[in-house]
């Protein structure tokens, strides 16, 4: 819970390695998540080359933290109705991550043509739907979890923090408290 | 982490009530939940009333497991693109759930006029999109966790347990070791 409670996208991370037992761990992790009847219709490509981590961030409109990374993993599904699993999947590997003290951050690969160019890099068969890119890595400082600290990203989000309680959730009814 | 290890769907619930605290830990975990751009696209009806939960057991091809829970959890959605972001927050619920030893199941209302009649009984606006239901409850037994012990869903899934490792995992390239 404490892990679940303190999880925040990190954009920004220290040169510190990732240890190949806790990248382990987290992946472990990652490949018993539950998927609709259990078909499992995902492969996650780990991608550790500096050149391919630069190249992959130049992918997508805020993707730019994939560049600072020590290790991003791409979330291949089988088709673009596997959505919902798709997101089961990279919570599950964040939490997972965090749990190790892995901060991550969540970058979309857009438009179509960019998508196209990282399956290319990645040997991804054409036919796979890959929208979803998690950066991993230790935050660079205590403040790397604060969305102040990147100012860039904070002028295009509509709000920070999240909306209460009472907004979040209706009893028995929609919208009842 | 070992909740994460550990968590699988409990079909099966026991009598025992879950605790207001329990249920308010894990919503607030949800609430917390990260989003594309923090739109939370989301919003949770939380459902106690035996009735309903009878009611909503029947929209489903496989949501019977709702019936005997102690609660659920109706996922509505801004639009069918924040699809990502229900998986998310579903896995986050469950997640945290089961962290407190609470078990829980995904029901999948089906078809489209199942969708419609749970809308209307929960009084959700017509133009969102709900697919996806969170049965909670502690698990009746100790089994309660194991496929096997719901032979009618064993039957219709295409396997059971997780893909290896090795297939789950490419090495800087699609499908490399």
């Amino acid at each position: 819970m404490r892990a679940l409670r303190s999880l925040r996208a990190v954009r920004r991370f220290s040169e510190r390695e990732i240890p190949a037992a806790v990248l382990e761990a987290l992946l472990e992790a990652g490949r018993w998540t539950g998927s609709a009847k259990n078909t499992q219709p995902w492969h996650v490509v780990v991608v550790t080359e500096q050149e391919t981590l630069a190249g992959l961030s130049k992918l997508g409109q805020y993707a730019g933290h994939i560049a600072g990374a020590k290790c991003a993993l791409v979330l291949v599904m089988d088709g673009a109705h596997n959505a919902f699993d798709c997101g089961r999947l990279a919570e599950r590997l964040m939490v997972a991550a965090w749990a190790h003290g892995v901060g991550s951050c969540i970058g979309s690969l857009f438009p179509d043509e960019n998508v196209t160019t990282a399956k290319r890099r990645l040997v991804i068969p054409e036919e796979k739907w890959v929208r979803h890119v998690i950066s991993l890595g230790y935050p660079a400082d205590d403040m790397a979890h604060r969305i102040s600290s990147t100012p860039g990203t904070r002028r295009v989000l509509p709000s920070v923090g999240r909306k209460p309680l009472r907004e979040f959730v209706g009893r028995d009814r929609y919208g009842a408290s």
